[in-house]
């Protein structure tokens, strides 16, 4: 079986794990004051050329989420999100657990548009009972978004100068930003982030870690007690080092983009053998992601061979799946794979 | 200026007054265990053919809304709702303050269709991930609708049918109920309503009292400790006759429906008004809540003479107004009104 | 029977009630905009001498302590508080289910010392892992604590500099404040509980009003948003002029302060004659509480003819127990007690 | 410098990291529901002797209280719990968070006696307010507490028969579960608190794991959507695997406890050295972590060889610290810190 169900399926990096053995019986302090945290704490503002950032470590994606968002809206304020956002649907309400809600807009293939925000606040504020309501306290993006689609830095910009403009943070879901800084056409780097962002998290898990998100926070103090509320959200892991050891090694030598591109690059190959075999993209996403209309005898019968993700019924006989690659996907699998299609 | 702009600008009814002056010094206990709500209680179950329902006394619908809601969903679960429901827009994000996820629904005026919740569970349990997401778990609707509208009898069976047979309670918020229960063409009854929803509210503020929402929980034991999670949402009047005493008198003597019936007959004769001068409704509703586009320079106009409700903009040109009418309504304010049409 | 149960059994004074027939069909907006809510308020920052002060009505004591320490709290804080404090008891959890803990102190007689506040923040600092606790954001006091003793000038003095000292905002519920403002030996004024509490509420349910508090902000701008905050709690009456016409009516001609006189006048004569009875009181109050030991036998008796409440059992023989006066307490029920005693 | 602080100072059993490198390209589906996750659980139930259990696998401890306690309180439940309990001092707020009180009990050692509970329930149930008030809904208790101590298998199956008599559920945390036993004098086995808790957990994190924990749920159905739950909590591991393959090979040949064991023998031969030279232990624990008095002198001169972490003030001159042992202590550390007494 062929697997391009997601590309969370292995363990971590080669690099990666030979770093966590060579330092397992080590003996630090927990909760992320060990040396590897430091080391790589500065590696990633080096990285955002951003020396006054704050940088934390965390576990996974939802409780980051939750956790920052809790950090940065206040108690009568929620967070506008593309309806299809992850915190708006794949993560179990954990948003609104902590008591903020979040507010779904109008969205193209997962980006929301600066033109969507000001349209929202316009008619947010024109209402005269705006103060029954809960404040707009903070967009939510993410980069790439759900369906695998890039933000131009255009478009960051508008919407950065937009959401400060109208005393919003700015919060940009990065589980899969490797794969986004390296996808053709991307002109956002990490600067650009640390720059526009209030603040934003380098996804781990999916490009090289075993777990472990690192959020960056744009200026010091945005957050004066973060470490007690990442506690609060079980977020801070004991032996904190082994996020350190990861995120240390992933920016040591350009590891990151390193193990992004090479999904990058088995995603293309795979997207223009899609096209060849005259398949139909449901989105062109550039990134790891390729979503794939199938009709349904086509998909029964290629789902003997290999896996992939059910994404959404698209009419009575087809139906859109996806196509996820790795840092970690096998040559000779996507070979295989097209040898199938 | 006549005032049009809500169904709650006056105290209460004459003859709930009238007896909460004559009670004034008595002594009762507190929190709702005094004679007087013990009798009202009496007469609303008996009102609702509902002889083992429970009765509960709150203050105001947002927070008997947070309360029931709080009290009927597991913590994995979130609360289905038009996408303009009360709770999804002007509870200032009460819902979520406790940890609910409210799921927004496409709606007709106002109204969810049986069809638009079975098609959520279908792709709801359809998606693989689906242990990922909030479980829906509850169902919210008002009658009469934000919009004014009623659901028939037909539309309410089939979607506590469709509940039940999928694990989720019925929710009915009735601000407005009195309304809904005399409005033309209306089919419901209380009776109806017990029988069919798992809970709902019985809208005191709107409809005769000066305050206070009677629920209604179908069966004895839905919620074991209501009382104390209506103390956790600071719900509990201290001096919980005074609800009694008002609910007492709007049902004895059919109260309730004759101040109702009051606000339904003022409305009929203002909406025959606007069809009569050519305005258009935007939407006809059989309530006491009248939309009525207005152009824009008549409407400047008409506010000189008459206060309204900003509903929302239909156009460059063109604004969707509310015109509320209620127990209190004055016949000379009706006439009044439409001379100034 | 005669009722010493507590000070809230009757309705509202009758200058109050007077006040609430004479404008009950006038139309007014809701929500707190109206003209008697814009009374009051500049009353009450008249009787505070704080014209900065930022005024907001709420209906019962749970709700304003819940919606106020959820506004002033961030939320990796929590609540100091005695142990008996009200929030840490009778509320039903209103604190914590709003994401706050209250952190429990030593007290005495109700009332919480300076010098523990400060032996708690330095062990609290002391410990190398306090980043792992919740940060000490907010002191909440009661005046009268819930046995009815009164903090000193002084007192409040020292712990409002201590707060400051340390970050901390001061909280002061007042449910109340009234009959501890009139007690003999008070030295406490309402100006100075605006000078040195951040914020407090002014009791109006048991000291005259049908219901309603009146919370004081010392300062604007100390919550951005507290009527959404508000709205959230569930805790904005849609008629919002029954509060103001309440506390406008109390607040005029010294009627608030006179209405608890009252109360604290009948409280001095019974106390007087328990005391020449040879009854033991187990706290000496000042104010309209008193808590008087009886052996059980006499309780039995005594319950007989009136009623009052259970405190806390003692001792195998004997019980504390409370009777309370209030602003309706009539002298002939005074008289009667007494008598019985 | 010889590291005796805690138990969680290193990475992972150097078998369990052998397993971790073997399957680390290995492809498996996300989120627990791999093989090594149900062969783990298997394992689980086998030492449990509890066939009906359900086992779920979360991160860190904190977390893992946090969402039980959500799971088995209903909103108007508060949770028992030593005022030493981690989750009452060390969680920051994480329980409140989630919008549940912790009530803080009297304890001996950090471990609650029945007849507290008892009375508790007693003062509880005897007071007429008590439905204004949290109701207790469950016991937290942990095993080692947080000084060390173990409770008896008869003190365990006092505490089980009286929450249950009361309706209150028993939830054991076991963040050093495994430490606990194997120490001497414990009479505790696996099957007794499957048997005896409707939840405990099994801590990895300090026994041997890099990180997890494993939630034993006695009974199926105790919560219908625990997955989800965790998801809200931030609490599932996407790559779920690596908490399946940790506890599989800890529940191997007896790992779990031979690891523990390692940890006691060194806790026991330093125990003995410490009584020998004459030093005076605050708490005579059993188990793997010492709390020893020291004259503060002595505290820094030792400090500059050892780490140990402080617990709290004795007096003006003297200190309680901590000395922790694990799975992971070099029996050379050992002797060169007896050296050093």
């Amino acid at each position: 079986m062929l697997h391009f169900d997601c590309d969370y399926m292995e363990g971590t990096h080669p690099k990666v794990l030979e770093r966590l053995v060579a330092t397992n019986l080590e003996q630090t302090p927990g909760y992320g004051v060990d040396e590897y945290c430091v080391s790589a704490r500065e590696k990633i503002k080096a990285a955002c050329e951003a020396p006054d950032a704050e940088v934390f470590f965390l576990v996974g994606g939802t409780q980051t989420n939750a956790t920052v968002i809790d950090a940065l809206l206040k108690p009568w304020e929620g967070v506008l999100s593309a309806r299809t956002g992850h915190i708006n649907t794949h993560e179990g309400g954990a948003i609104e657990a902590a008591g903020n809600k979040v507010i779904g807009l109008d969205h193209s293939q997962g980006k929301v548009a600066a033109e969507t925000v000001r349209s929202y606040l316009e008619t947010f504020y024109g209402d005269t009972s705006h103060e029954h309501m809960v404040q707009p306290g903070m967009l939510y993006i993410s980069h790439p978004s759900e369906y695998g689609t890039l933000y131009t830095l255009a478009e960051l910009e508008a919407l950065s100068a937009l959401c400060h403009e109208h005393g919003l943070t700015l919060y940009l879901d990065g589980a899969r930003l490797g794969y986004g800084l390296v996808s053709a056409g991307n002109d956002v780097g990490l600067a650009d982030l640390a720059r526009l962002c209030d603040a934003f998290y380098i996804g781990g898990t999916k490009v090289g870690a075993a777990f472990g998100e690192a959020v960056v926070f744009r200026a010091p103090g945005l957050c004066a007690h973060f470490f007690t509320l990442m506690k609060q959200h079980g977020a801070v892991l004991a032996k904190g080092r082994l996020l350190g050891i990861q995120f240390d090694t992933l920016f040591s030598d350009g590891l990151y983009l390193e193990a992004a591109r090479h999904a990058i690059e088995a995603a293309a190959k795979l997207k223009a053998a899609f096209l060849d075999k005259g398949y139909r993209l449901y989105i062109d996403s550039p990134t790891n992601q390729l979503f794939v209309v199938l009709d349904n005898a086509r998909m029964g019968q290629l789902g003997k061979d290999a896996s992939f993700e059910f994404w959404e019924a698209l009419d009575a006989g087809h139906t859109v799946v996806r196509f996820a690659t790795s840092w970690a996907t096998r040559e000779e699998d996507v070979e295989a794979l097209i040898a199938l299609l």
